[in-house]
Order: structure tokens, then sequence, then C-alpha cells
């Protein structure tokens, strides 16, 4: 249990959550998916630092973006393999996790802090972040890399992973993250996408799951239970021939049911 | 003119100059030069930051030695051709030279405030350094850069270069670069190398020209007259043969002269 | 002049040209252009080889692709600067131009080789191209480099090129390239493409011009004077927002004007 | 049981192996190791192809070298990892093996045949030998690109691994691989490094394990019980301060002992 509460104050408040979604994942002459649509949707974006994706130009726009757009902005450090998109794990050592992400967000701090903006928040990307979930050596070396530049910034990790309760244990603000999109099994985790029924296709599945993820505090298994998640961001994807009609109903479901969608606090 | 001028104060103080050499210039496995050796030598370092040598492993560990050793540290971003270590020019915008500029410094100050340690200056590497230092497109995005990141920092630049120009019209501390081993000619730039006499072989010349250059602001140049020259910081290379006991023999040869070896303030 | 001249057989035959098109373009995750559509238009491609753009991935499916469709296979080797698209020059020595050459041009053979096909011809890239249009050393490299992998290779330049100059003094079969879209300068180059009308946008007029340049082997220039080149090869391209409908145009005008649209032999 | 015999003819022949060293590991301003002085110990040599090491320029250098020398050359391609030094493993498929090892092998065969010289075999570097050993996938995936290549190129492999099994099973030639300076386990393994006693230090004792492995296949284990292994070639490391006096003796040792050193048929 991570334990973090919500302040009590006896006024019930709505419930709020975060919606995230990469950002400036291009390189060079190339563009990646449609984030500069789904900049709309969104009150996060976790921009993409150059090694998996990005260039310091990409990051330049991408934060000048998300600032005239008024949403949060977090780094997005990934594995130094650009070709894999940072998605193929790599026999990194903790040390090595330490470096490349203090060097990314290092980088990206630098972008922010010239658009008079401010660096919220550091979600790893792809195979690191599954990497930092399961893996404690990777997750305290992520987890101090953040905390060593600017102790002040929110670390996202998904829910239950290891990320996350490292973060707990240093200090360091987790914000717990769901997918509204993705199917769960009985332990927390998500069903592989290799596998049947790994992934909602139908919008209004996908909001009623996120509902009761942010409202309940479970979702339901694709074993038929409920899991414990905890629903404090949704991660929202720009790739993908529906990425826009998903994220635009899922927030207007969200809005609808009355959800507050605001950055973490 | 520069302008730069020493407050008087009526006691005459002596004259200072600052040490400084490329550092963290290795890569993955590959080590380069010999800077660790030439750390005793200097007062300020500049490290590289990834692009044209350095990965976040070196960097780290160059802040850390540095900062044991009490020098003064500096980012030294260079152009994206590791290939080439930096040092081919390439046809890049004044946009992108302020890009790289930005995420290079940034990269390097997350691992210096993780370090607890303070960023001081940046000098631009190689063919960089060269294209700000006669192109003021270029010149003018690298201060600026160097700016937005964070106005207290000092940027090292060749002795009569546009870029120290540059920095001042901008408001940022230049600090003025000259080479000991290296000849003038009676424009004040350096006789490239291709050219015969282009170096100093001999340490007791290379001194005499370090002494003429901090003391009288000149040197004798190739053609046989004197050029005026600012020498703020003189830089010490840390590959070829001779390095170490270059480095050594021009540190002893200008403390005897009662210069004292400090970094620019 | 070139001097080269199809063979006289005393029967006139139709005028013939070879459409090109660059491809495989894209790196990793990321796709570029719109080159699978335009491969139903060409009759020859050159293929990235890794350094401006393409991968081991993308260049083996290209090979396959271009095999499937019956198109003639040669070799887009570009500069080593994936963030600049090969676009930016860069201060390489000939014998660096020679070595980055046959590496991609080797690496593309392998494949072409391993789908049982055949590599045809070697097109560079971007600042590359330029480079070995007008810098006599960088063009007598590449085609050295092309003719020491495979002496029968063909090698695109520009028209009036030095490369297609260099390729003749070595014997290698020089391919003369014109561009349908662009306009010409008295001088035989073309207009840079920040001028102004720069670029052909309306697929008649370079319908056109394509015809004039096949058949009567002259171009009217931007002075407004004719100039000589010869077209043996038209480079289409696959990025702009019209490039299909352009490519469409292009390929149905020649066929109406009794062009054969053929490879080069 | 890979299987491979010597013909038999009667008339007993003296027994042969291979010496290979890794060779052009260098990358634009950087050398590595000695492989220079090596050189003149060793039958074949593995020449870095661009990814975890090399670089064009390294490349036609080393076959040039090689070729002068005299001894067989080979491909050694590695993970996309240049950081990395191609030691770190990644969750590649056996699709992206493929691609990436005839990328490889392709680039070093451009540079081979432009110097008149020829390809001889192919041995995966680092990372890349170990999964090719003991994942089929990835063993069949290697073998098939250097077939698909060239059906005559030899496959070097460790002894014992599936990588040999499976160039057996699609007709290339398999050479086993056996290291003279690690010690083996009972199942034909390396002691990993991280483990006492894993390298042997003294120069005497890896001559003594040579001879053992040549004349009678077999190794004493760490266990200290025989484990059968076939010594077709063997790997001398060019890194290490020991490195080139191992080297000598080594090959002093063989010869001392009537072994003839020569390249694999």
């Amino acid at each position: 249990m991570r334990g973090y509460k919500p302040q009590s104050s006896g006024i019930p408040r709505p419930p709020t959550v975060d919606l995230n979604c990469d950002f400036g994942e291009g390189y060079g002459a190339y563009t990646f998916g449609q984030d500069e649509v789904l900049l709309q949707y969104v009150t996060s974006v976790n921009i993409a630092c150059g090694f998996h994706a990005g260039d310091p130009h990409t990051m330049r726009e991408a934060v000048e973006r998300a600032a005239a757009a008024g949403v949060s902005i977090g780094a997005h450090p990934g594995l130094p393999d650009r070709l894999g998109f940072g998605r193929r794990e790599m026999a990194i050592t903790a040390v090595e996790a330490y470096d490349l992400t203090l060097y990314q967000v290092g980088a990206l701090y630098g972008f922010v802090r010239a658009a008079g903006s401010t660096l919220r928040h550091v979600k790893p990307h792809g195979a690191l972040y599954h990497m930092a979930g399961r893996d404690s050596d990777i997750a305290e070396a992520v987890v101090r890399a953040v905390k060593s530049l600017d102790d002040g910034l929110l670390l996202y990790g998904q829910s239950g992973s290891l990320l996350l309760e490292e973060a707990q244990k240093q200090g360091v603000r987790a914000v717990s993250e769901v997918f509204a999109d993705r199917t769960y099994r009985s332990d927390g985790t998500l069903t592989p996408r290799n596998m049947p029924n790994a992934v909602l296709t139908e919008p209004k599945a996908a909001v009623g799951q996120a509902l009761d993820m942010i409202v309940r505090g479970a979702v339901r298994t694709s074993e038929g239970i409920e899991a414990a998640v905890q629903a404090e961001t949704i991660c929202l994807h720009g790739d993908g021939p529906h990425a826009v009609q998903f994220a635009a109903a899922l927030r207007q479901g969200l809005l609808a049911a009355g959800i507050v969608l605001q950055h973490p606090q």
C-alpha cells in the first residue's frame, strides 16, 4: 500500500485525476504520433529527452507548446536506444540508470528553465518504466537521480510498482498511474499485449474502467475479480489510429461523471 | 575592445590567470587524453556533455573529480558529431546552435547540482568554438542559450572573437582565452595547424608567450609584430605526447613569475 | 559536356527516362514520406543506408519491396548526421567520404544479395550529393568507393555536376539526373529553395519542363534563357503534401507523350 | 555433439588451432586495446563493424592491416549499443538479430572486397555472442544472415553453444572457440567473471589449458572434473594490462608443443 491519502477536510471534495500523455517524441525530420492534438485533452505531458526519442529542437518546442497550453511539464527519460524507441529492455546497471536519468532530466530542465516554466514531474519511458517498476535497484537509482536534481519533483510510476514504493521511501512524491484502455490481471499488473483482450478497444468500456479506478480504487481484472489500484494519473496514448477519438471520449466521460481533471499537487 | 577591466584599488595586485583544460572526454569503454593527470595543473575544467564526447557516466565522474580537486567546473558543449569528435564544421542554423547548447549545458548542470557543486562557465568545443567565434548568429545563439539557463554563467571564448563580443552585448561575463603553445597572426587569430610554426613545441617559449600575454596583453606574431590579446584563461591540451610535461612547465613558469593562478571571478 | 550518347542504330527509338525516388527513409519507430505509394510510379529507388536515415530493418524491407515491385535498386548513402537527415553540410575529408560511402553501399549490398536481387546504382543523398557535385576531391572519393565495391554500379548525379564528370573519368557509368519540379538557373544549377519561384507547384508545368529536358536536352531557366541539361533520370520527391499527386501526373504526362519509362541501362 | 571431425588419412597430422583476436575496435578519435601489437600473434581477426565499436575509417584500416599481415579476416557484428560496447544484453527479436548481423557483415564485406581480400568468417561480439550461444531463435537468425550473404563464410561460436549447432543445421561451417585464460564449469560454460577463479592469470596455466583443449578435447573444470570442449580457435584478448605478454606466451607455448597455428579451413 502506498498510503497516499487526500487530506480530509469535512467537506467532501470531488474526485480528481490527472490525464498525461507522452509528448515531443519526434526526432530530426521525423514526427511521431498526434501529440499536438492530444495536448488539448491532457493536464500533464511527459517530454522525451533525446535518448529514446526527441532532440534539442523537439524538446524546446515541446516545452514551449506545453507551457502555452498550460499543462504540467514532466521529463520522460528512456533507455539509450533510439533505434528501439526505448522499448527494448537492456541489461543496464543501477549506476547507469542513475546517470542516464539525471542526464536526460537535466537536459529537459534547461529548456524548462529557459522557457520560464516549471518542471513538475518525471516519468520513465518504455522499458525503463517497466524495469524501474519491478527491479528495486533500478527503482532506487531512478528515484535518487530525480531527487538529486530537485527534491520537489513528482515521480509518475505504475500503480503498485516498486518505483512508487521506492519514491515514498526516499520522500519523493509518488504519483500512481493507471491505464484506461488496458486490462489488468489479479496481481495488479497489465495483461501483456500479446495476449487476447489485453486492450480495451471500446471507448465506453475504457471510460467505465477509468471511473472505477478513480472513484473506487479498483479494477475488474480479466480473471473477473477486483484488484486494488490507485488512479492519480491516467496515461493517454498518442499513437494508434483511434488515439485522438479515444482521448476525447475519456476526457468527456470523466468530466460528465464529475471528475475534476488537474495535474497532481 | 572588450572593455573588461580589473577594478583599480590603489594597491597594485599581482596579475592573475586561469588555466583550463578539457575534461571527461571519454565515451563508454573509451578513455581520452590524460585529463586525470592534468587536473592537478589547472584551475578550471571544461566537461564534455555527451555530443562530441562524454556520456552520462563520464560526466558524473568528471564532475565529482573536479569538485574533489577544487577546480572550477564548466560545460563543454560540442556539435552532434561524436564520430568527428566535434571537430568538423557542420552547417547548423543559429536555432540549432541555441538548442544543442542549452541541451548539453542543462544536462551537465544536472550532474553539477546533484554533486552539490556549482556550474561556473561554458566553453564551446572544437568546431562550435570556432564557428561561434566568427559567425555572429551562432555566437548570439550560444550566448543566449547560456544566459537563458543561468545568467551568472561565464562564457569562455577566444581572445578577440565575436563570441566574447556577443557575450558582452548580452551582459554575460566573457572570459578571454589564449593559447600558450600556438602562434598567432597579426590579426590576432591562430596560425592554422597545417602551416609551419603553428605550434610552439618548446615549453620555455610557451611560458614566455604566456607571460607576455598575461602581463603585457600582447603576443609577438609569426609576422614579427605584436598583436593585442587578453589572457584571462589559458587552454592546456590533454592529448598529445607531451601534454603533461607541458602543463607542468607552464604552471611552474607562471608561478615562478608571480602570476596568481585562479579561476575567473 | 558529359558526352554520353545513346548508340545510334538507324531506326529512331523513342526517348526514355528513369523515374527515381528515395525509399526506406524511416528509422526505428519512425516512418517518412509516402514511399510505399510512390513505389508504383518509379522505375528505380534509392534506399537509405542507415546514416542519414534507415536502419537494418528498413533496409531489408525496402529491398524486398523494391524487388517485389520490379524496380531497380540503388543505394542512397548520406552524411553521418541522422539528426539533420543528412541535409547539413559537414566538413568531411575526401577519405571520410570514401569510407562512409563504401560502408553504406556495402551494408545495402548485403541485403540486396540476401534477397537474391541486384544492386544497380548509387545516388548520394542530400548534402553529400551536393558536395560531391561541386567538390572534385569528394566526387573522386565517392566514385572510387562505388567502383571499388562493384565497377558495374551506376552512379546517379546531378546533370552538369562534377560527380558525373568524375564518374566518367573513372569509367563508372554516370546517370544524369534532373528535377521536374525545381527551376534552373542559367548555369544549370537549381534555384535555391529560399528564393522565389524555386519550386514548380503546378504539375502541368513540371511535366512540360520534364518533356523539354528529356526530348530537347534543355530547360528554360528562371532568367528566361535555355540551359542544356541531360535527363536520364528524374527525381520524384516522396515528402510534401502533394508528392503522390505530383508523381502520378508526371508519370501519366510522360507516358502520354510517348516517353518510355525504364531504369538506366 | 557437434560432430565435426577432421578427415582421417592414415598419416597422423599435427594438431592445429587458430588464434583469433578482436580488431579495429576504436571509434573516431578513440583507440582501444593493443590490437596493433596483437596482430603478430594471431592467425585471424574479428573486425568491429560500426555498431558496438568501429566506424568506416577504422574498418578500412583494419582490413588493410589484416590483409597486409596475412591473417584471416572476419566480421565482428555487435548489438547497436556503442555506449555499452555491445556488452549489455538487449531484448532484441530474432528478426532484429538477422537484420543487424546482415547489415554489419555486409558493410565490412564492402571494405574487404575493395581491398581485394576475402572475408572468411563471422564472430558475433559480446552480448550478441552470448545470446546467440544460448537462444536458438537468435542463433538461427544470426546463422541465416551470415549464410544469406555468403554461404562459404565460417561462423565462430563458443564450444558447445547453440550457435554452432544451428550453423551445422544450416550447413554453415562452424568453428568451435575456446578460451585459454578463462576457467570452465562442468557443463562446459565459462565461470562467470564475478566469481573467484574465473580467470587464469598465470600464462603457464593458460598454455597448459589450451594444450589440453587442443590435443585432448578436454578441460579440467573448476569443479575438478573434465569437460569436453572442441578447440578449433582460441580467443586472445587485446585489452587488459597483460594482454600482449599473454598472447606471446600462448603463441610460443603452442608452437613449442608442436601445434600448427593456422586459420580454420
